[in-house]
């Protein structure tokens, strides 16, 4: 590892926050010294309860984090807030401006508010999210709320990176029954109806409570349903004690070591997805075989899939295949 | 290839709607039964003009898409409607709605429609809007659209599927100013500032030209900027007309077989972190190097890239490991 690394890993465990800054941009950019600070810090990280904000647009999700944050600093509880927005650039005005909704807190020495957005690589967002996080805990937050932008397949990789996840809807827009739909229902460990002056609040609030009732739960934590004002705080008391209940439950069900090994499995096949995708990458400049593949595509003489198979066997060789052949892919 | 597959292909080619709907089923299934369809069908594609149309939600796309497709109907042209909604679950409400506000277009025979959401698959809705396309292709329509719901980093290669991206805007949404900001402008070939009777039309265009002529442009061509009001028709004709003269470019050009390498290029990757994936979720299960390795993260004795790389060894032999070398990642 290079001093400069060796040197913000030492000052971000000895909690200097432009250490720590610096760290989640090494993270962010990933590569040869993200994997080294991530090694030099990860026995540091583990120890924050990591809460997940997700929701579609314009539901209330940043003033609901804005008003956690509140609760949980009136405890007295050290909080870093990761707003990630995987899907960037029509949205970093939207994030920016939230940020700046926040100014009341980023006086507070104890909190700390920082945005991630896309670096153009597939999955790259999530990734670079769980090596993030390591720094924020290695740094030593007590709380972790990662708040995402949208609800697509790539926020919700994002906010399962979560102990415990906040489903964020608000009354009358349809969302409620998407979710209910969609089977979406099953991420959320916490729903809160938010906007809950507004007409069908409680309606809402009621078909989430049916709908879960009959959803399949892979445990026996009941999520609750909480109508909300973030931008009055109505509300956000109880929100706060649920997060905090379903982060005992998960202690004393042995469900957190369960969910963190579901995390580490989804981290882990991306590594090896963007990896395999990076060789690719590398392969189709160097490689005379794979790059006549790809032009037989292009001539229309080869199908893709079989294009694929010729790769695959190219760049991984025989453990590859046989690994697909036994597992019947 | 089975009896079922065969009947679906041939059927396909002889024009029979039916059969079209199911083959686009299998492919979005994905699988050995897609590769095989592909594989049959795919020297029957490559014959339309494939457009993507992009956009913040709300802009009008789909307005726009639906005065697109009576443009091409003018001109006798058979038009398919592929609506990708790679976010799915919270939006699915939107596509359903707008699909039911074309159904002047489902009296046509020669136009097609048919939404596609995402199978809960990262990189899957990608991979299925290729060979889905080609599905369409191989039934013969002369014009494929493939409307994405938003822009974020699926969308964005969704809409690299195609041919010539339609990038939508509207006035005063600061989506003008975030596109410009982002790089996203390369992406667009042809810009639509969308609702042109709201205020800032012309001045979001102002930008937007001013932009782009600061812009970094791959090619000749220099992406028009059209107000238009899909809503009434206005200035659609002006959109279609710029379609035409960007598919003729692309032709004149040699640009579309640099255009398709491109996207060859992106599909393969994506198959190969795709079947990464796949083996190593298989692996979880029964290779026990990578379930200690998977247990050791949990336990925080081993960092997350240390275990990459030891599957990666594991998954995909030295071949891997070499070009790992080689390539310096």
């Amino acid at each position: 590892m290079s001093r400069v690394l060796e040197d913000i890993g030492k000052k971000l465990l000895a909690g200097d926050k432009r250490a720590l800054a610096r760290a989640i941009t090494v993270v962010e950019a990933g590569g040869k010294p993200a994997t080294a600070l991530v090694k030099e810090l990860f026995n540091h990280s583990g120890k924050a309860h990591i809460i997940g904000v997700t929701g579609s647009p314009g539901v209330g999700k940043s003033t609901l984090v804005d008003a956690l944050v509140t609760e949980a600093r009136k405890e007295g509880k050290k909080v870093a807030v990761l707003a990630v927005d995987p899907s960037s650039p029509f949205t970093g005005g939207a994030i920016l401006g939230d940020r700046i909704r926040m100014q009341d807190h980023t006086l507070d020495k104890d909190v700390y508010i920082r945005s991630m957005a896309n670096r153009g690589h597939a999955g790259g967002v999530s990734l670079a999210t769980y090596d993030a996080i390591r720094m924020l805990e290695a740094f030593g937050f007590d709380v972790v709320i990662i708040e995402t932008v949208g609800v697509g397949q790539s926020e919700l990789a994002i906010a399962q990176t979560a102990d415990t996840t906040i489903l964020v809807l608000m009354p009358g827009s349809g969302d409620d029954i998407q979710a209910i739909k969609s089977g979406i229902m099953e991420i959320g460990d916490i729903f809160v109806v938010n906007k809950g002056d507004l007409p069908g609040a409680n309606k809402s609030a009621t078909e989430i409570i049916a709908s879960l009732e009959l959803a399949h739960h892979p445990t026996s934590w009941c999520p609750p349903v909480i109508v909300a004002i973030s931008e009055t705080g109505e509300g956000v008391d109880k929100i706060w004690q649920a997060v905090k209940d379903h982060g005992s439950f998960l202690n004393e069900n042995d469900q957190l070591n369960e969910r963190r090994k579901g995390k580490v499995k989804t981290e882990l096949a991306e590594m090896v997805a963007e990896i395999a995708r990076t060789n690719l990458e590398h392969s189709l400049e160097s490689s005379d075989e794979i790059k006549d593949a790809l032009s037989s595509v292009v001539a229309r003489k080869l199908d893709p899939h079989s294009a694929a198979e010729t790769i695959i066997r190219k760049l991984f060789g025989a453990a590859m295949e046989s690994e697909r052949t036994t597992n019947g892919v």
